[in-house]
């Protein structure tokens, strides 16, 4: 069971912990309305490419309620589920998830929309279940006091259940064999140092928070057996776009022959997207950077904000997916995986 | 000419510019006794390892003169000298310049402090020099439309001049060579994000400021030409202690096909360490890290903050010293341009 509930549907409306107050506060955003589940993702309220996708499908719900009291249901729903799956652009759980409300809710031009409701509450539980299943095939790869690294955030905040990566090192955990987490803070967000830290403290998962620029020299200490994060986009052939820095420290595991694990549920997967060149990414506000200078300050240099990197599959020595684990991924196998699971 | 004053001597004090308050407010601290130096260095209100042993030279006179009014002067100086040698660990330059004073100290039983004085501007100008031999040798090393990757501070904040690395690729861009500089706004203390881009912005070079984290994905992308840092102790065979993350870049810069260049004035070399396994390793406050989470923060999660990493000779290119350039650097070659250059 999740220890937190970042997502849940009740009294008619969609709850999102606000996880820009994470630590700090443990406060719920109530969206009745698909633009504040927009709001709310643009914001980064709600994040982690699974739940961004689990937020969309209720989106779509609400954006189907609220067609009703519009002169235009049908081009109101267009229009919304547009505005929904572009809310952001790398991750493509978001469109996935749009992509199969969308496909049912056509089937009855959008009038049953109360199986909507239905099929979003089965996108989340089928998540929960696909944690589940890569926490089942990732704790094989862990031995004896194994010490992890990890970027971003991935568990119970970012997901519908136990989390991608962090249900993996979790689970190992839970099997003796990883003793120690290392999470990178995870500039310029700050997940890892807010949101990981409170998740590896709440599952009582011995752990130290790092800079993202120690990750290195962790690993040539001999600290770190194993990297594992998630992914927001695979494209075809195995070439994963995650949170900015991830592509790093795939190069930086491979120069100290260390393991480096990527672990997605099949909606993260994009066989639209033949290589990493052509995944797109988000360009936030240098805003975001900069603002840790404070409000008193005057000087705005100029930043450079890419949300995520792509790491190419040839630096990745597996993809752990509810499917199964993708050694070594190229297209054939990522391919085989996914269809034929 | 410096365009900021890190350090001056004036009114029977030693000035320094508090650098924890750049780029907020530019305020000096007077020291008018050695403690209030030892604090500053401690506390990163000074900081750069040439700038610390210009600090440090001054302290020694402080020290000396205070000692005229200590019943036991010589047990006051052995203790203050000490103490002011060991103020941090990693930089050698500290603990040259103080080793430096004490030796012309001794020659008069420090009875002439006032040559101790002249001492202590001797090896402020001669830093200044080192720093224009630096950017003399280091600014043949661009071509046309060079981009530039850096990290930490090391202009004329770190320095008695117009500083190691950045003296170099300013000189680079005054030729018109180097087009653009990425600083990396090195974490947890934001040297980069504060200080470096406060003096590009001021020498008027075009930049932009990025979280260490997004190193790799420009490399990926082909804006980087070079990679230069400075440094805070080489060892005799030419590995090298810098601020944490240098390390990091080094490795990327190798997998990209960068070179990766260092430089530092002969003051930053201590022969008398082997290699860079013997050089010892600041560990700073955790709290540095998680105090970006701001006062309200109640949660303080476990955190590991080595200042410092040693990036081994093997990845640097080459390192741009004050007595020439040492292409691929090994002990050999570290010793003839030191000792017969």
């Amino acid at each position: 069971m999740p220890s937190v509930t970042a997502l849940q549907w009740r009294e008619d409306a969609c709850y999102l912990l606000d996880q820009t107050k994470i630590p700090w506060a443990e406060t719920y955003l109530r969206c009745e309305t698909y633009p504040e589940v927009i709001s709310a993702i643009k914001s980064l309220a709600v994040r982690g490419a699974p739940l961004i996708g689990i937020a969309g499908a209720y989106a779509v719900f609400l954006a189907v309620r609220e067609s009703q009291q519009q002169p235009s249901p049908s081009s109101f729903i267009k229009k919304a589920l547009e505005e929904i799956e572009n809310a952001r652009p790398t991750a493509v759980n978001l469109r996935w998830a749009v992509g199969r409300m969308r496909t049912l809710g056509e089937r009855s031009q959008f009038k049953n929309y109360e199986e909507l409701l239905k099929e979003a509450g089965d996108i989340h539980e089928e998540d929960i279940e696909c944690n589940r299943s890569m926490a089942g095939f990732g704790s094989e790869l862990f031995g004896s006091d194994s010490k992890v690294l990890t970027c971003c955030n991935t568990g119970d905040l970012a997901t519908g259940g136990i989390g991608t990566a962090f249900g993996v090192f979790r689970a190992g955990f839970e099997r003796g064999h990883v003793t120690h987490v290392y999470a990178c803070e995870t500039r310029p967000v700050l997940q890892g140092l807010r949101l990981t830290t409170w998740e590896l403290d709440k599952n009582k998962i011995p752990y130290t928070v790092i800079c993202d620029n120690m990750a290195a020299s962790l690993m040539q200490k001999g600290k770190i057996t194993h990297v594992i994060t998630g992914a927001d986009r695979i494209a075809a052939n195995g070439d994963s776009a995650n949170k900015i820095g991830t592509y790093s420290l795939a190069v930086l595991a491979k120069h100290h022959n260390i393991p480096f694990y990527i672990a997605a549920p099949f909606s993260t997967f994009d066989l639209n997207t033949p290589t990493g060149n052509e995944i797109p990414i988000e360009q936030r506000n240098p805003d975001e950077i900069t603002k840790v200078l404070g409000p008193e300050n005057i000087f705005q240099p100029p930043g450079y904000n890419p949300s995520f990197d792509v790491t190419p599959a040839s630096l990745i020595t597996a993809i752990v997916c509810n499917k199964g684990i993708i050694e070594n991924p190229t297209a054939e196998k990522v391919r085989k995986v996914l269809c034929h699971a």
